[in-house]
């Protein structure tokens, strides 16, 4: 069984995780890696590392930032080791495994998204997400090193799709949407969205210029929590349009 | 929350793996390392590995046979990568995590074996075991690194362990047994019993000296799956002496 899942690692900093990982990958059925501005790569360490799983660090594809290696990914699922200031829907590795295969079963594209050793996601990264995930570690030695994290998350991805696979709608091609459910929208789709409210409410004066961080970040969970399909951005995108300030005078008053 | 349970090791080739292993057990929960007849051990690459878990190293206990390892252990799960001749009882990580914690909950030590990176457990080292594990890995690439394999382990036993954490009796001692419930029998006394099988069988005649590995195998997998406690093992040592040909002739017979 494969998995249609992409791993992206963000700016990894030694490259036998990223051999590591690949690894882990193809032990569970997983064969798509994105690597975000990798400190090393290629790299023979990489390639040692990776054992029989060579040919998926041949095929990884090297991006220079996040948005490039998820924009064509619907449901992004960022690793977190710490809560963070503003909450954020958070699951652990099951519950994530299992709410990436609804997203694969309706059609859409899926990625997990992987920190540096050190400091794992940045809070602009993880805004980027749907949904965090926390390995629930002692918390007395959270140290997890990368590869492991990927290779549980890996793991866990492919339980739920052996459970899942008797299931009729399990064959259906990745690209072809669920009868009567609209695709969701990319993270391309996403941050055009977000960047044209952001400059909307700049513009209406709603978001000031001096300490807009905690408020973007508080609209930015509400509508990455919410799952929008790529209709509902549309009809979002519209409402923006319609709203923008430095367009002409809404027509309501001008007629006044 | 702490796991109670013994990860052992046998024959590790890569002293790195050793180190990766415990690092990944820290992460979960578990302190209790045992290494059977390790190639390279102490190592400067183990504690490099270690990273914060080199305290699992220090505390780690060398044994020379499996045996030692596991004789007081009364559930012990072999970790196997193929399907063997003689079927055994098997489950996969989620089940065995559940099983383990069942017999941990009646107040018996539990550990899971691993065996050597490049060939995992001797048939005779899985023929000690209660239960055998598979971690389903694709079939296409199975080759998952041992301290992967550990990791994997370790996080079920913990995902397990806190989803129990609640239940009344989660709190209990380890070496104190559920009322009602004798504690099992540990490895140590199961051996004993095994070896007091095989030598009265020997003796009748029923395993012949020629071909008898397939016999004493299936013969132990019947024990070994009806997890037996101490009373039913003091009983079938005492049917076994009972039936010793080389006792005097039975009671009954001698009365005729």
């Amino acid at each position: 069984m494969q998995v249609p899942v992409r791993i992206v690692l963000v700016e990894t900093t030694h490259p036998g995780n990223i051999g590591a990982s690949a690894r882990a990958m193809k032990t569970m059925g997983l064969s798509d890696l994105a690597l975000v501005a990798p400190r090393t790569f290629p790299s023979d360490e990489a390639t040692a590392r990776a054992s029989g799983a060579a040919d998926l660090l041949e095929r990884a594809r090297v991006h220079e930032t996040l948005d490039d290696a998820i924009a064509d990914c619907a449901f992004v699922v960022g690793t977190s080791a710490r809560s963070r200031g503003v909450e954020w829907p958070c699951a652990d590795p099951r519950e994530a495994a299992a709410r990436i295969w609804d997203a694969i079963d309706a059609g859409n594209r899926a990625a997990i998204v992987f920190g540096r050793e050190q400091s794992g996601l940045t809070n602009e990264a993880l805004a980027r997400c749907m949904l965090h995930v926390q390995i629930p570690t002692d918390p007395a030695f959270s140290s997890l090193n990368l590869a492991m994290a990927v290779q549980v998350l890996c793991y866990e991805l492919r339980m739920t799709g052996l459970s899942r696979a008797d299931r009729p709608d399990a064959a259906r091609p990745l690209a072809e949407p669920a009868p009567g459910r609209p695709r969701l929208a990319t993270s391309e789709e996403l941050e055009h969205f977000h960047a044209h409210l952001e400059r909307i409410l700049i513009e209406s004066g709603f978001i000031h210029e001096a300490h807009p961080r905690q408020l973007k970040l508080k609209l930015r969970r509400i509508f990455q929590r919410a799952g929008l399909d790529k209709n509902e951005i549309d009809i979002l995108r519209g409402v923006l349009t319609s709203l923008d300030p430095t367009r002409r005078a809404p027509r309501r008053r001008s007629g006044e």
